[in-house]
């Protein structure tokens, strides 16, 4: 830290990002990549003459792009902000509607108690249930930016999309943010609600079922007023947020839906294999609807676990917070990637 | 505007970045563009493999990048950090380092009062001498974040580094940011002064003489405890700012430094052509040192003359501010895009 920091940001700690080791050791299950490519015809999108006209800016305004989503989803363009990653609609918005406070869960992302303390917002985090379910009613009348993740991560867990509903009509003051990066492995979109709730913004990313991660490519649904201020502050910091490329392969994966949907399935396929063996190995597993599974064991220690799985080549992650420090969170990989998984458990297990 | 935006926030107003049609009508002199593809090697360098591996992320630290951009221009890795365009690490600078105020010239990149805008930073713009040249005496011992673009825009003119030297020196307690994006044109970099003053930061993009504009990708030098500030708001923003994609063509075009330097060498050429062209018509004409020039006459009206080369297929940047609006600023193209508005405005003129 220099001494030409603002006094306001000197104690502010920033968010941890899962490893990413530069070699390819590991099989790599510690931040919910897919394990998958993007689709064919988004792998020979590029070309040559794409990469020339790279010194031309980007569109600000990303048209095309909006309108393929708007076209997939069923809503109108203005009701789509582009950002690089959803962790810059997030960002975003915490910067355009925290000014009343936050509010958000104890066990969530990791990020959102970072943003609120970058800009200073006042926040409460309200605990899950022992079972790391979410009660729905600890969210309505807040008169805060209320942000929820569903499906939740590192849990996994989801709430039905009438909960939602429930919180956006009883804070008729303040947004309601429903984080979906996960939504698409088997959670219920709170999308058709945007109409009738213009405090509701829906948060989403390429990085997941898009196989995109490395693309940084996010996106959000509201209000065409909600989308208006999140613009506003776009084009206060970073007008060319997305580069024609990741707008080009934007666009080419919309085009390429049914490949994603196939994915997503395979993905939840896996799930369920996986699932089935670690209850069989006596792990305790959380209900998932997301690529990853949050799971614990009695019989060793979830940091221990975390390490011993490293020395063995294979990256979960672990989180250091007392109320799940007994868990790991494991990505859902391809089938051979959970089969060595459940390979190196068995020892590992076998030996405790 | 929504009701729900904070109330700080309700008269902000955006920067408005230059016109960026979608269709290709326009010979496009407004938003300094290299009128030149990256270097050859660099259109190659993505191929289908390199969009298969969008599925991982990004390296959050750049780390290849920033050992090649360390070892071009002689600094350490520590010295250098990688932004999403240089608009984003400018947006970080006033973030960290704008507590006490900030100070910056009238006429100046129109994006930095919008960033102290945005973050509530109270700001002195100090008026240009009446040549439009700039006396470094104004932003000495200010206490305040100095920010100063060299050479300038809109204006093209520069500073000498001496210059540059005094305002740091005299500015103990606060950071100076010289902001380069068009030092390659013929500037003189302060780059020498980050070992000696550890509240210089200077800023560079990949957007202008590296050809990349669409590619999004700036940089910064400074002293590795102003850089660690930076991280530290880029991991509580978005820590995976820049792709991969973009990551991997910064590399390739660090490598092809050569190629880069002809094209600054022959914008220069071309730039003197035009400037001799258009004094001949009885321009005014500022001596730039970037690729762009600024430029008026007594025989057109600024805006005027703004909307008479868009009719004739010409697009250039015109600005509403009194004190420049007889200028336009012209982005220099290719000899014949040159050639072209040349032929154009003695058209105009003789009208006139």
């Amino acid at each position: 830290m220099s001494r030409y920091l603002n006094a306001s940001l000197q104690a502010l700690e920033a968010y941890v990002p899962g490893e990413q080791p530069r070699d390819q050791r590991y099989i790599k299950l510690n931040t919910n990549e897919s394990p998958y490519p993007p689709a064919p015809s988004v792998c020979s999108a590029i070309g040559e003459e794409d990469v020339a006209l790279l010194r031309l800016y980007s569109d600000p305004t990303g048209k095309n792009l909006k309108e393929k989503l708007a076209g997939l989803y069923g809503v109108k363009p203005e009701n789509v902000f582009l950002s690089n990653g959803s962790d810059e609609v997030l960002n975003f918005a915490f910067l355009a509607f925290g000014g009343k406070g936050a509010v958000f869960p104890d066990i969530s992302y990791g990020f959102y108690s970072v943003f609120a303390d970058l800009y200073g917002i006042d926040y409460t985090q309200i605990p899950l249930k022992e079972d790391f379910s979410l009660d729905y009613r600890d969210y309505c009348g807040q008169g805060k930016l209320v942000v929820i993740a569903n499906p939740n991560a590192p849990t996994g867990l989801s709430i039905p999309v009438d909960a939602v509903e429930k919180m956006a009509a009883s804070n008729p003051d303040n947004v309601v943010i429903i984080d979906e990066a996960y939504v698409d492995f088997g959670g219920e979109t709170a999308l058709p609600l945007i109409e009738k709730y213009d405090n509701l913004l829906v948060t989403r990313t390429f990085s997941k079922s898009r196989c995109l991660a490395g693309g940084r490519l996010g996106y959000a649904f509201g209000a065409p007023a909600l989308i208006a201020d999140l613009e506003k502050i776009k084009y206060s910091t970073n007008p060319y947020n997305l580069d024609r490329l990741t707008l080009q392969l934007g666009e080419a994966t919309v085009d390429a839906e049914d490949y994603y949907r196939q994915m997503c399935v395979r993905i939840q396929e896996t799930r369920a294999w996986t699932r089935d063996r670690l209850e069989q190995l006596g792990f305790q597993v959380l209900p998932s609807r997301t690529n990853f599974l949050f799971a614990r064991t009695d019989r060793v220690d979830g940091g221990e676990l975390y390490r011993m799985l490293k020395e063995r080549g294979i990256l979960v992650r672990h989180f250091a917070n007392p109320r799940i420090c007994q868990f790991n969170r494991i990505t859902i990989g391809t089938p051979e990637d959970m089969a060595t998984l459940i390979g190196v458990l068995k020892d590992i297990l076998g030996g405790c």
